[in-house]
């Protein structure tokens, strides 16, 4: 059974993305967000991915090293053209540009467009609030979601996230798919062969499936709120789809010729509405509050958003990460196709 | 069974909220705010309220003509105290406010504290899609719903909503609770001694109930998303907790001394990002796709966010509107008590 630190994995996806073309600054950058996914428990965002990044440079959909252009500008909003490169780059680089807007500006929007993949919005987020000011990142993908009351796929799973500063121990993010789940959840009950429960997804039929394969087959994943209250996902989905898909010139998940993310992000800087250190001290005080509150039967405490995967990143840094011997074998060969020895 | 134009409620209610002491300008705008709720089909946020803004006056809650200050201002932002005046005249004044600073500035953020009920949010941001720009609105009120997990109150229905500019029929405007449902919708269940779903309440021991009753009975609304899902509406009321009770300085839901709004407004001003005529087209476009897409079984059409209430509008406009003998009986009397006579 395979386990690494994650220094050891970052130096695994930095070696492989050079040796597949990339410039070593962004080689570095995509391992290290990869491997905070891993680190943070979501292993479907994780080192894994190396193995296809690489094949979409091999295929040319990743371009290493695009010039990332800003085509629109004012104080305190920016469009950047990601011109296809590594999504984590063009993010990253988005989000760096809002966060100097709003220490100008108190407030900024900047839009991305011709973005790969970016992985986990709260890696985004979490670089606004760390530096004091509130971070919001939506975005858009290929359709997957049917609509309330509908059984095509016409939306993306429409992720939304919020980073707050505060005194807290673990990064107050909140970071959420609009479907009932993200794709990744129910492509692990296929890969597993385990069943999904009712609710998650329709088939091609628009019939509620507990067989994941349903939703290769022409299904859909249903928006959050479930038959009843299905119209409120739907309503958030559609809203993040027109701010990530529309406003930012990326496309709307429903067209043929979709892909990658377009990217909504959004910084407020604190500072100008009170002292950032009361704003810190009042959300810590919330969270307290609620965490301290009493717990339902059946739930030993209440975790708060961010909570989770800060656990879960305390045990791996001291324990490591463990990757399945199927994708470490995959990643050993990958690594010696592109001519690598030195693989732990 | 009273059945009344908007034109003469409008009326009706400028009359009463004059003759309680309200200024003309204040006294007509809010009845307008009301009557769109009951043309809308939202009866709850409706003339009813007259009754209860009227004994709010009284009380010293609602101060009409009061002076809304702007406390803290740069180019792009704002936060209002709202003295307690009328929640909905602090909140169009906020509005109009966020507006203008759009204009110049791309995107802006008004933030409202001391500020009373202000109807539905939707009614605000569809000011900024009429000038072809986009609003977000977002508001926290008194403590009603319990953390995922938890079973204490600890947040308010934590409302978000949504306005675009499109060439749509009809105003594309998302307005949710991020709670199951709002509190309102129990309480008619209440009033008509009906049962209410299983996953909307749970009472005062943390359990799952039917019976509106153990709402009152110190339990709470469930976050959206339910049993297995419902860290997501705690994320999302969490958030919107933060934005509008905290950022604008109007306390939290949980805090003993919360009342009213605290009001978290923000507009994007879409020339900014693109042409608007495009983004209103691109828009129009999504929608179609969508509402001619197939439905699912059980359901004889996928409806928009926004259209339901256009329908409702449509019908209402037509045929007036319907108010119950009861709740017109209270009108008329709080009308006599105010010393008028002229009521229809």
């Amino acid at each position: 059974m395979p386990i690494f630190s994650a220094s050891q994995l970052i130096d695994v996806g930095t070696k492989i993305f050079l040796a597949a073309g990339a410039p070593l600054e962004e080689a570095r950058l995509v391992s290290e967000f990869l491997v905070k996914a891993n680190l943070a428990g979501h292993d479907s965002h994780g080192i894994i991915r190396v193995i296809q990044y690489v094949n979409d440079i091999e295929k040319g959909i990743i371009k290493p090293g695009a010039n990332i252009e800003i085509v629109n500008e004012t104080p305190s909003t920016a469009i950047l053209n990601g011109n296809w490169g590594f999504g984590q780059v063009v993010a990253k680089r988005a989000m760096d540009l809002a966060i100097e807007k709003a220490k100008g500006n108190a407030i900024s929007v900047v839009c991305v467009y011709n973005c790969n993949h970016i992985g986990r919005l709260a890696d985004y987020a979490v670089m606004a609030s760390e530096n004091d000011m509130i971070g919001v990142v939506m975005a858009n993908s290929t359709k997957i979601v049917a609509p309330f009351g509908g059984r095509e796929r016409m939306l993306s799973t429409g992720p939304i996230c919020f980073a707050f500063p505060s005194y807290l121990e673990f990064p107050l993010v909140i970071d959420i798919a609009t479907s009932v789940v993200a794709e990744g959840k129910v492509r692990v009950a296929l890969h597993k062969g385990e069943k999904i429960p009712l609710g998650w997804i329709i088939d091609k039929d628009g019939n509620p499936s507990s067989n994941p394969k349903d939703l290769y087959d022409g299904g859909a994943i249903l928006p959050l709120g479930g038959d009843e209250h299905g119209h409120k996902g739907f309503g958030l989905g559609l809203a993040i789809e027109i701010l990530s898909g529309i406003l930012t010139g990326a496309g709307c998940a429903y067209e043929e010729t979709k892909r990658g993310n377009g990217v909504f992000i959004e910084v407020i800087n604190v500072e100008r509405f009170m002292p950032v250190e009361e704003f810190k001290r009042r959300v810590g005080d919330l969270v307290k509050v609620i965490k301290g509150s009493k717990t339902r039967p059946g739930f030993k405490e209440i975790l708060i958003p961010g909570e989770p995967e800060y656990l879960t990143e305390k045990v791996r840094l001291r324990d490591g990460i463990y990757v399945p011997e199927k994708t470490w074998e995959e990643i050993v060969n990958l690594a010696k196709k592109l001519g690598l020895s030195q693989i732990p």
